[in-house]
């Protein structure tokens, strides 16, 4: 899996500083999760493909995460797009991008299939033969969900050296990669523990944005490969975070601990504060394997 | 006058140029004209007070002139603004942007007044002790409006030497201003002759975009000091003008020659060229006095 940040930053955009917007490569797949204004811009400087789009997450309807949705619709038709979109968002979000559409008279050339969810239990979304989609039901303002994203299959990682040492044809390599067993043309057999290094754990991940410190996610995120969780406020501003119902790094922190997460990458900062790595501080004690969110870095696991 | 250039490249924003949109300055107004993606960001990079605005005409409800009116209205509750602010736009602005602060349940801190446009004729939409608006019908693919705004009143520009010579107190320079006769406490009467140079012609600005050529408009910003057309297209590609409703850079010029207006800026312009000195070069000939629009670039006249 790899992470791309378009954005990180709570409520306005500003001169170098962007809202939520990330992207997921996996199996093929470039999931966008969430799309506040100038996403569309971010994608250009990231130099990440429009086309490659397919499947777009938007966690809840304030306007730092859903803004720059209906321009991105609006470019991909200018972009003489094809391939059908699908929108998974909250009740609501289809009236929002139709309604503007109409208002331009400016239909798109391709389908928009929009998922609109309002359940307020953790539901399957998104399947194929790869990867799962569900959301994660927090606690915000508005009805929000996150999304944990799960590579299905276990595959196994090749041992190169072993490949050619046995001198096995290319052609069987993703057998290899399944856990097959190999038999070469002089007759030797030849398992996964010959030609591998053994099982690669299967990736996951989970976009938790905007919530307050929610422990029932937990279960739900047990063991993911890597969490972003909000934080937008630290310690200090704890009676902010619990009024607005948004996290402290802390308290980040506390969810990934118990849930027994990879990795934790903190995001959504209010621009109140003058160094991000204060979050970074502040978290580490509770959970050590923590990193900053920051536009345009990614993180591959 | 003084007019801010936000943005002025058609259809999406890219990572080095805006959709339309642009501030006025003028007797003491910050008047919006167009808003889209990303134009909350260009008034930060401009230095532009977000507070000093209170009136947003938008000119047609296509993505690159409204999309960044939500983000905008948004940041204004962000930002505790306490005043009221003004929308002016084709009918279904207020349904648009009511909608989107509905579904975040994100309502403003302050007033907001739309006055939803539907008239085909030219109409005063604004008026003061200072300024008037009015629409400027265009003709594009939905309904669209061009405005005009108008400096009211003449005023006489001060001769400082002269106020210095007679040992004019300050407190009659705005009475000289209006063009009155001052008498000092010596009983010498000074006209507007002896203390100024004249009259300040009246300044007024013409905002025409998106628009196909559209000769009818000439009669209303006849004789306008300053005429923003827009360019969308080179002559080569007149046919896509016509078929979108858009204009070329010697239609534009001819629009401004014809309304003898003091100055033409070209704008709108498609990203499919590599130099807009292109766009100055064709209309130049037809109307001498073109400049050409420019992210971050200032006008004043």
């Amino acid at each position: 899996m790899k992470l791309h940040i378009l954005g990180c930053t709570a409520a306005t955009p500003g001169t170098v500083t962007n809202p939520t917007s990330q992207i997921l490569e996996t199996k093929g797949h470039m999931f966008m999760i969430d799309c506040g204004e100038g996403s569309q811009v971010q994608l250009r400087r990231n130099r990440i493909k429009f086309s490659r789009i397919n499947h777009i997450f938007i966690s809840h309807l304030h306007g730092d995460h859903v803004f720059g949705l209906i321009g991105l619709v609006s470019t991909f038709t200018l972009l003489n797009r094809l391939d059908d979109l699908h929108i998974y968002g909250p009740v609501g979000i289809k009236e929002m991008i139709l309604l503007q559409l109409k208002l331009g008279n400016s239909y798109t050339g391709y389908k928009l299939y929009f998922h609109e969810l309002s359940s307020k239990e953790s539901e399957l979304i998104f399947e194929d033969k790869h990867v799962t989609v569900k959301t994660i039901p927090l606690k915000h303002r508005v009805y929000t969900n996150g999304f944990l994203i799960e590579e299905k299959e276990e595959v196994y990682q090749l041992n190169l050296d072993a490949l050619n040492h046995y001198e096995v044809p290319v052609v069987y390599y993703n057998k290899a990669k399944q856990g097959g067993t190999i038999t070469l043309e002089n007759g030797q057999v030849l398992t996964s523990e010959d030609l591998t290094f053994g099982k690669i754990p299967q990736k996951s991940y989970a976009f938790c944005s905007d919530t307050a410190f929610h422990p029932p996610i937990v279960e739900v995120i047990q063991g993911a490969s890597v969490l972003y969780h909000e934080a937008t406020f630290l310690k200090k501003d704890q009676e902010l975070a619990k009024k607005t119902l948004h996290s402290t790094a802390q308290e980040a922190a506390e969810i990934a601990k118990q849930a027994q997460v990879g990795q934790l990458i903190l995001g959504h900062f209010s621009s109140r504060y003058k160094s991000f790595q204060l979050f970074k501080d502040e978290a580490c004690p509770i959970f050590e394997r923590t990193e900053i969110a920051q536009e345009g870095k990614t993180f591959e696991f």
